[in-house]
């Protein structure tokens, strides 16, 4: 397995206080986990005998279906909490239900809730019982999705050099993030990985959906790429390398912040011609399930030579297996 | 393990080109994991660190355990797709969310849904991204529902020559398929299977549940079986050697296709009365779940003498893992 | 593993005529289970290619985790039965269901259901159809849930010798059970095996929740502890080496059983100067979830001095591991 020496932190919340070497340890330990996906047999016994508790007070068939898939090939026993079924509909507080599957045996939880900061909480109150269980954020509210942007910076890196992905091949790079960035957990956690990457992140939205306080994110945040803020979509398409769009919910048009998915399409909706403008290799991405003829044209989002929305589902099973393996065997030494 | 030299089928989806080798392969590959069910240790590892994904987009417990305790006794890893919580109800098209489960890595798709078609549509998908990945269709619509079928099929042929099932041993024999089969995939795909095996099949029904154009089905169809209707029951019960009775569904009521469950059950409902007239080996089936007192008489469906219930549900674990094995152990060659 | 010889029941569906070497061989058989649960690899093959369905007619997360994971780490098959999804709502019945997962090759079934006794009629109906297959009561109605019974006297034997728990450590203790005894499946379940250890067993509640002919529950039973009723607090807790508190359905307001959560809790919550009267080394006991405020004060239930409610979730999984092992490998000798 990849050399992991190096991992010391014991749960996944943000990207915010990611350290380089973190990134490239996750992309080195995800590669290599690529490599036993590619075997007949893909399994193996590293977190064999140990708990993964799926904790989806959100749910979540795709992303959980990941990283169950991520805990098997590991030889973990997964757990999963439904929340319809479940006894907070019974007046059970979130942390108690923690604190139960905690004392049920399970060694890392991995947390979606509509809340931002409920994962960061159970870490916390984890800690403090001294229980050494891990928390992996699966998204939290508008907080952050640590996972989805590592497989995204995992499908990155490994385009620009697939046997050694690393995260320094990204310097320079200009990656576009196009669509309704206020209320993306997806935008938030990439903005920390691409720009540590050393990438210029260029957002671009309407202003309902892009407020100005986004330019403030990185100051003062040292030796990162550049952020910039696009109330048009141009200036941000414009020889870009990466476009990833983020998927527009239909509740926006509800609350006034959206006109309709036309408009938004006409504006903001990334089709073939507007790729043009963009460097000649561009690659489109988006984290799923993807509104079809909203977000991307529909024609685009099928064309491998464009869409990296395929790599992204792979990458994404191995980038869950590195960060189950690196909270899993810290534990054991 | 069965000898499979001959299975070359990438996908499962309909019975209505299944040629007699590719029945006798999986009735002699489900005879030998009967033995292996049979032992202490009922797994094989088989399709070990293989992905057998479970799309119910139409809800079923039964089936799907069935499917996935097969899946299980393979040592696949498997994902169960849970339409309640999907990204379904995210605008997500059935497409995407199949292409999804391939680039997670699925080998093997079982999938159900309540429209005809859609495992095809997905398979030939599949075959379009030269993906490699078998679909088996567990149920579409009032198309097919193949693995039902087989699994009758192997357990008629079980109960001729337990020790070699194969379907020469249904030639000649008369088989009643009676109930609601307008709307039935159950019997759409025991038509198939049947008449190829050589056996007579009569299909007994109310007019409005018994179309006149299921005449037509079988026409310059070659070597098969023959195929009868009959809108009175007497006719297909007398001196059938097996009776195949199909779940009622109560919605047919609200269609004004038939009057009440009660006069259902006087005219085509089966008793141990009515079984007078077949012949005197006569046993009796059906797909469950039964409304008991419609399509058959409580005491009718409880004895053992008569009934084939409990063998046809035993049957469905040994024929899908048969089917899951054949399917899964074709690309590795 | 434990010495287990002298287990030869086939069903575990109430506590009502459990003998004493019954218990002691399953404390034992958890002890030596959870022996295993330290260890770094925490599965044993003993129940391997056996299944274990877990058949949940009315829905708990909690209690099915709870046995899903003992299943896994005894390397058994489990198949979840989501009543949501299932085709109870197709008009089948519970017993036919049940024969479904027997054809399909369950060995054991886990069984909760809203109405008392159905647990003991599909074990009849299994032993009817000599099956062989062993049904364990997961919670049936007010009337037992024998597996938390279990839980609470390994947890209690446990505190009080931790290297050998036997039920002969809590003869003369004594138990305050506090709450809605009315309706409570698992105070009667603790009052068969608490009173059996020879513990002396005081319930308290207000009257309509504690109805007077639970003092006669325990007339001519022989050899064990004493049973008591009190409608005020204050007995129950005075010298009480234990008090068990049980969880307020929301629904006895509306019955009008209660007139408020509010004064319930003002007569008969738990707090930290309320148990000043009792033993000062008592602890405090709760099925889970818990409505924290109601039953019990939130500091309380929170302190690690004098609440064992995670001890309890904690030895749930070595006390089911204990009971699946000793039903599953009966059937093997």
């Amino acid at each position: 397995m990849a050399q992991t020496t190096a991992w010391t932190r014991r749960h996944v919340l943000s990207l915010a206080d990611f350290a380089p070497h973190e990134y490239d340890t996750i992309l080195q330990t995800a590669a290599s986990f690529r490599e036993v996906l590619s075997r007949r047999t893909k399994k193996v016994p590293a977190l064999q005998g140990q708990v993964v508790a799926n904790l989806f007070f959100e749910s979540s068939t795709r992303t959980r279906s990941s990283f169950e898939l991520a805990a098997k090939r590991l030889s973990a026993d997964t757990l999963n909490f439904a929340p319809g079924t479940s006894s907070m509909t019974k007046g059970e507080t979130i942390l108690d239900t923690a604190k139960t599957y905690l004392a049920m045996g399970a060694n890392i939880m991995v947390i979606r809730h509509r809340e931002a900061g409920v994962p960061g909480a159970i870490a916390m109150a984890m800690d403090e019982l001294q229980s050494g269980v891990s928390v992996l954020n699966a998204g939290d509210g508008q907080h952050e999705h640590p996972s989805q942007a590592l497989l995204d910076l995992f499908t990155l890196c490994s385009l620009l050099d697939l046997e050694n992905p690393r995260s320094e091949v990204l310097q320079g790079k200009k990656v576009a993030i196009v669509g309704d960035i206020l209320h993306s957990r997806v935008a938030r956690s990439n903005i920390w990985s691409l720009t540590a990457a050393g990438a210029d992140v260029h957002l671009a939205g309407p202003p309902t959906l892009l407020p100005k306080l986004f330019a403030d994110l990185l100051e003062n945040k040292g030796d990162r790429g550049s952020l910039w803020l696009h109330w048009q979509l141009d200036p941000a398409l414009e020889n870009a390398d990466f476009v990833m769009t983020l998927r527009l919910q239909h509740e926006r048009m509800a609350q006034h912040l959206l006109p309709s998915l036309r408009e938004y399409h006409h504006y903001f909706g990334i089709t073939r011609d507007r790729l043009q403008q963009c460097h000649r290799d561009v690659k489109v991405l988006h984290p799923g399930p993807v509104n079809r003829g909203v977000e991307l044209s529909s024609d685009l989002m099928d064309d491998p030579r464009l869409s990296l929305i395929s790599q992204q589902v792979t990458s994404g099973v191995a980038v869950r297996m590195a960060l189950l393996y690196l909270l899993g065997s810290r534990k054991t030494e």
